[in-house]
């Protein structure tokens, strides 16, 4: 059935009253607003941090894109994502509604996220580099009602059969579609809308290297918690221009874009990483504190520009650095380095702090946020003491509510009152965590449990291996067999025999690889991981 | 009815199922806790706070007490405080029950106060320099099912005539109640008990300058946005040793400690103020960060004592604080100098960052922290611009649940959406908030409305003027004459007509005092605040 729709205007179809929107493991929940809405005095739903922010300083710059020059105040912020979430409302979405955004890093985009929040409406951030079937897939089992797209990415919705009609476009394009941008300047009260802490906000998929994507909830409250771990844990200060170069539909970019709307810090979008625009840029807009993988640092490192960085007094990565890298980064930045651990079920949980960036090598991940209460478990459920391995353990109030529509996974990932990450770990002698492997990534090999990651550490200290990944492939006598696929720095001439005798000086003898491989690519993920199932899958038979 | 009493072992009295505890503006909820107990995985009510900052680091030092040099670890204080709560669900109390605490700083009073967050019971934190009357007062209006207190507090209770009996102590005395002294050391398992975000977890009570004081009940998610308020606001760190001798019976002193457990902080106790003490503690224990009302700074900056502070990198300080004294303090520390503002009902809500000390003369309180929307409101109940005055007005998830029992109180703070806080305020055109006066104590004074505080400062500017209270009183001519009660420092030799010259060259004509009357001391307030309204009412035939 369909609601009325008026010529001219957006109409989103299907409202579905009382339709179930989230099956956690606990209950299965009708979304019954009115009833736990909070009063207005004591609101602190997510959207209200954009509020708050164009209160505090309204011609305080949100946003700089590094692109089209353009800057967006807070107080800009604030009017335009509130006509948003009205024009959301008026267009017939409601509470518990979901809106699915498809869109690079812009202005736009976060608009629309900030206005849904606004409206009460859940947001379900796609990946952008997802393929249309896989998009698909979220879509249907996200339950979108509605999408906003960048123009570019309207092809990947190709596979999409729902209704999804019509769309809503961040720029304006030559369809039909209303777009955000045509909201800019327009002033709006926010709707008359209450989300409670326990509603749904944000709806985002794990990247499924193993499994189908799942659908991870967050509630006003978890997000809001999440976003408390990463403004205190990562230090992000009123006066911060950040860079915001990783994608903004991932929890990591969004928390801290979030975490800079608290203070009042301003983020520096980008279209893309590109190393000799990024160092620019910090020299353009006085860049305090920078935010990338560790691959992009190395990247950094390798560009050329001659650029005054010395405004930078921050680096935050994710994944894992070098010792060298580190080094390299410290020196050519003068600042502080941080390491950053979380996943999407719990968003940020700890931080190595700069103190410890030279005294431990490996990939260490430090101490636990405010919010997270971070362990190390064994197979019986039992919490583990320092220097034992086990699996990483979270628990506390930024741990997502649930994986959507899958309450066999959540009670799978929620067992002995911790929510299980899959990733294997321990505490060091000075409190510190250090992530071991994931969970799927050990190698059993003749009776001993190997670390793929350790293994995978020792090449890449090689200076000829550019991008390595270790499996355990069948094998008769080892049961799983060490095996290193690797890609070659162009222009470098190395040997599998090099390399094994390299591992030799550095590994036990049952953690060395049996097999050296050389590649040319690796199979990815969306999210740029190498698919480490798929390859294992494609190479199952190598020592038959 | 009583319960099973079992001899040697505290007995709580009178349990009832369904007790109303907590009339809030919008509901009148009787106590149903396991309906909204959050998921084990997804807890974070507030004495959460204790077990994640043990985990973190349980070698780390919570505590350390001044006067006896006793030092308490995170580890330490989370099995003491576990088994704390653990004994108070032994004997009898229960969810939402409520435990008054009458003591003075010391580490006994803070594992009486967290092991009731963990037991699910309210504490109820009662002003150690009440009156017994008073206090009797408290207990009754806030419901309390039992007590702990020091040993020298005892007295206190005599005019309380419910049933506390039999009362726990912090420390062993004569009597047969059972102390939280004896139970350190003990090793037990937090009971099992889930509070949920909205039940209630402290009672605090305004100091009721103008009437009877209230109630002010905040829930484990109201306190817990305070506290993030605190910490991400006075940018407490994980290295920080700040001191711990305002009361922690009152939000400040308490918000700093809970601060320090996010983080892993120490709180360094005192019995009492002296300043040679204090000063010599800030060498002892490298003291990082001070804590102070304006006017200890200025007890500090005359003491005499040769001690290094140049572990000091902040000194917060509640009340305003004139220029030359903050200058003399950030001399004296080198340090940067911060002012807060709150209220009970809010908790804290700004900061006057450091980089506005030399700039701003006059009570500027600053800049809302991230989780406070702070406004200034007409008598309309319209939100005002820069440059115009109304009331500070407060909305965000740090505002209090409701006055205890008192609907109509909590409907009259709560119009138009907004936490009515009682206190006139501006912003500036930097986006700086400046309190002005409290709304009772605005002087209507011949058609114009002149700030007593405004009054005061340029009297306390006087090197001769100790202490100051200006106040309006009946006059024909002026409705409400400005006059002006001082203290004169001892040793000088100042007049009236000496002062009124003072006022002449710094306030407008109807800003001036009519009356300059000197006084040899004050009546104040349980809080340390000199009682204005008791001080008018003792002169209203002033001038007649």
């Amino acid at each position: 059935m369909k609601g009325p729709c008026t010529p001219g205007v957006i109409y989103v179809g299907d409202r579905h009253a009382g339709k179930v929107h989230v099956i956690s493991r606990i209950r299965c929940e009708v979304m019954s607003h009115s009833d736990a809405s909070p009063e207005p005095v004591t609101r602190g739903d997510l959207g209200t941090i954009a509020t708050r922010a164009a209160r505090r300083d309204p011609e305080g710059v949100a946003f700089v894109e590094v692109d089209t020059g353009r800057t967006v105040t807070y107080g800009a912020f604030e009017r335009w994502s509130n006509a948003f979430a009205a024009a959301l409302r008026d267009r017939g979405l409601t509470d518990g509604d979901t809106l699915a955004v498809l869109a690079t890093n812009g202005v736009e985009m976060y608009v629309a996220h900030v206005g849904a929040l606004k409206a009460g409406v859940v947001t379900l951030f796609c990946n952008a580099d997802l393929t249309p079937d896989a998009l698909a897939y979220q879509l249907r089992d996200g339950d979108a009602d509605a999408v906003v797209r960048d123009p570019a990415l309207a092809p990947k919705l190709a596979a999409f059969d729902g209704d999804l009609d019509p769309t809503i476009t961040t720029e304006a394009d030559d369809t039909d579609a209303v777009s955000v941008a045509s909201l800019a300047g327009t002033d709006a009260s926010p709707p008359d809308v209450a989300p409670a802490p326990d509603d749904p906000a944000l709806v985002l998929y794990t990247s499924g290297t193993t499994a189908k994507p799942k659908g991870v909830v967050h509630t006003h409250r978890s997000y809001t918690y999440g976003v408390v771990n990463t403004l205190v844990g990562g230090d992000v200060r009123r006066d911060d221009v950040q860079t915001g170069v990783l994608p903004l539909f991932h929890i990591h970019q969004d928390l801290w874009t979030k975490a800079a709307f608290c203070v009042g810090a301003t983020t520096v979008l980008y279209d893309d990483f590109d190393p000799g625009t990024f160092l620019r840029s910090i020299d353009d807009h006085d860049v305090t504190y920078v935010n990338l993988m560790a691959s992009m640092y190395r990247q950094l490192l390798d560009a050329e520009a001659a650029v005054d960085a010395s405004s930078v007094r921050r680096c935050v990565h994710g994944m894992p650095m070098e010792m060298d890298v580190r080094e390299r980064v410290v020196d050519a930045f003068d600042a502080d380095l941080q390491k950053v651990y979380g996943q999407t079920e719990t968003l940020v949980t700890t931080f190595l702090d700069p103190r410890w960036q030279f005294e431990k090598s490996g990939n260490y991940v430090g101490e636990a946020t405010p919010f997270a209460d971070v362990a190390v478990m064994d197979e019986d459920g039992e919490l583990l003491g320092r220097g034992e391995t086990g699996e990483i353990v979270v628990r506390g109030p930024s741990v997502m509510q649930g994986y959507l529509n899958r309450p066999d996974a959540s009670a799978a990932a929620w067992t002995d009152g911790w929510h299980h990450t899959d990733d294997i770990g321990r505490v060091d002698e000075d409190g510190l965590l250090r992530f071991v492997d994931r969970k799927g990534d050990m190698i059993k090999t003749g009776g001993e449990n190997v670390a793929s990651i350790r293994v995978e550490e020792c090449l890449l200290d090689h200076p000829a291996v550019a991008e390595c990944a270790v499996v355990g492939l069948p094998h008769d006598r080892w049961d799983e067999a060490v095996t290193a696929f690797v890609r070659v720095v162009v222009g470098e001439d190395v040997s599998a025999d090099d390399l094994h005798t390299h591992c030799e000086a550095r590994l036990a003898p049952f953690e060395r690889p049996k097999s050296i491989v050389a590649v040319e690519t690796f199979p990815y993920t969306a999210t740029g991981k190498i698919a480490k199932a798929e390859l294992a899958s494609a190479h199952r038979d190598h020592y038959e």
